[in-house]
């Protein structure tokens, strides 16, 4: 639903063909757009007339469903995470290399334009290396309505595949170096909702920079006060509208609170207008140190403080939501530029977010480099 | 200076006696407070009519001097940093047990009122245990005007042992556990001040509680901006004024920059008015996540976010900076309580600033209790 506008408006998109479980869906995008729709996966990727898809589903399907369109002979844009096992996310990337097509993971939140441009402005060097970034965000996560998958750790469910793959990619997209190591502590402190559901993280880097990363899907404080009210979805937020999500589920029984989850998905008749924000999205607060200059990344602007004057750098309102994910896997297709977010940046991603797992296991440091040499040679067969 | 105003406001509190290097110091003491001042420490701690000494030295000071005192039957108020080893902190602490004295670290920013406030909602367990705590803190520290010893890491220098030992003990105060490791990044990023300048650290408690604790003095950002514009000493902030530390520093000779440290002690001329500020002290931002709820600190005021509501619990104004300090020290010695901030706490404090930079040496995690057994048997001799 949030991506569709984009994908919608993209000149060199056309939306073709789609696949889905669910009818209402097939039949809604049937009569919406006029394509083909197919009852099996299979279909869809014998389909001729797809170049490229994107696929949205469960996380513990896309390793499977990603190799098979690369074999196919299909691009492929797969939300993230990118898989639920760094072996998958490989043998995914070593699938893309071996067909010749493009893999890229997203959306995510290291698309935001406000992280782009910034990333920009560091990598010009007028601030100095990266050397420390600080980046938390308090959200009610783990009170939204949910599939039962989502609440399990071990079918990719919890706010460390979900959403410190969005944090990881931020904080890399602004570091650009490699990750070093990751000492992490993850936390699973609500019996009723049993996954981890926040997170504290120090990541370092080769250049020697360090970042902190703190997630609490349990939040009650709520990091966008410090985004001006500005949802991560890029929506103006009441403030006044105090702990709804913990209100609201209260009321919901399971099957409720699936129905809920899927009430927001494409053709359910209860989804929501998918129509443009007015600002960019964002994944809390994020405070880049450069040797010369802090920058601080707000959904309408980079704060550049520097020596001698701070100074706010404008970042254009969007356009539609998502449209930079779009724009990139379209501009990789065409050979324009390659991707930031390839198999490979997704898999050192999703290699940090099982070093933070793995390092709150252990109580000590875990180096992502090992985990994907570890991870070598296995396949998802 | 900072202290003097809480330490002449008490009624159990009277300035008797002296001592410092500089005459300009003394001769104004003696006028001031009609009190005997002494050319030496060791005739200070002959003088039967002191019972309590407050060393306010340069922290290499600090251990043999607070030993001495110990020793001569005083008991001892000690700035933070306690030493500038934990030998020396275990030394100091085991001199207090045998002298039966008391001895306490302060002032620090554990005192601050909103801190004992929140470290109390905490201890009465309304709001389930302590998971996580985010505390960062962006300041100009490594440009104000600084003896060269500030900037000398071996002496006791950089951003570690005066500002992390802050940051630690509002952290301790508010988990009230152990300290099991910390997992540190300390950084020294700019070589005209060659000593730690900002870090970055994870820390872990017994409980399973983590704390991410973040601290540039390096900064141009300025994060008293997230506590209404209230700076370190509760005075308010003209965010107008912005880069004003590196703009003046620029002007200096290196002579000038010590003079300028020196002005702001006692008994110089140009020592400005030491009178109350009219918010309380902080240490920047503090978030403590409890299990149902989280607590944010505020120069005036906690803000918890509960399950169902947000409540403001107002902080009453601060009558004296730092009279909570001065309160504790009397109330320990006239045994109506033991001191929070004792000669053991302290040393833990110290560990973990210790075991924080060792950990950034070696890249892994140091745990305080290790350095404390490691030390034990040093003595300062």
């Amino acid at each position: 639903m949030l991506t569709l506008p984009a994908l919608r408006a993209h000149p060199a998109v056309q939306l073709s063909a789609a696949h889905d479980l669910r009818d209402e869906a097939l039949v809604r995008f049937e009569s919406q757009f006029g394509a083909t729709v197919h009852r099996t996966y299979e279909a869809l990727l014998a389909d001729s007339g797809v170049d490229a898809v994107y696929i949205a589903t469960p996380h513990e399907l896309h390793a499977a469903q990603a190799i098979a369109a690369l074999e196919a002979g299909k691009h492929v844009l797969v939300e993230k995470p990118m898989a639920t096992s760094v072996g998958d996310c490989a043998a995914m990337a070593r699938a893309a290399e071996k067909a010749g097509k493009v893999l890229m993971v997203g959306p995510s939140h290291a698309f935001d334009e406000p992280v782009r441009v910034a990333a920009e402005l560091v990598a010009t060097g007028r601030f100095g290396n990266v050397r420390l970034v600080n980046a938390f965000n308090y959200t009610d996560f783990m009170y939204r309505p949910r599939r039962p998958e989502e609440l399990d750790s071990r079918r990719g469910g919890g706010v460390v595949y979900s959403q410190a793959a969005h944090q990881i990619d931020v904080v890399r997209r602004l570091v650009r170096q490699p990750v070093e190591s990751v000492r992490a502590v993850a936390a699973n402190w609500d019996a009723s909702r049993p996954s981890e559901g926040a997170y504290s993280a120090l990541m370092t880097f080769a250049s020697g920079a360090a970042a902190t990363l703190t997630y609490s899907g349990y939040a009650h404080y709520d990091s966008d006060e410090l985004l001006g009210w500005i949802s991560e979805l890029g929506r103006p937020k009441d403030p006044a509208r105090y702990g709804e999500a913990r209100k609201a589920l209260k009321q919901l029984s399971q099957q409720d609170e699936i129905d809920a989850k899927l009430a927001r998905t494409f053709g359910s008749a209860s989804a929501g207008d998918p129509a443009g924000a007015p600002h960019h999205e964002h994944f809390g607060f994020v405070l880049v140190s450069c040797e010369r200059a802090d920058l601080k990344l707000l959904p309408a602007s980079i704060e550049v403080f520097g020596d001698e004057r701070r100074e706010t750098i404008p970042v254009a309102p969007p356009t539609l939501p998502r449209a930079n994910v779009i724009d990139d896997f379209a501009a990789s297709i065409l050979g324009a530029r390659p991707p930031v977010h390839d198999g490979w940046w997704g898999l050192e991603t999703m290699a940090c977010c099982a070093a933070l797992l793995e390092s709150s296991r252990i109580a000590t440091d875990v180096k992502p480099q090992t985990i994907i040499q570890e991870s070598k040679g296995n396949t998802i067969q």
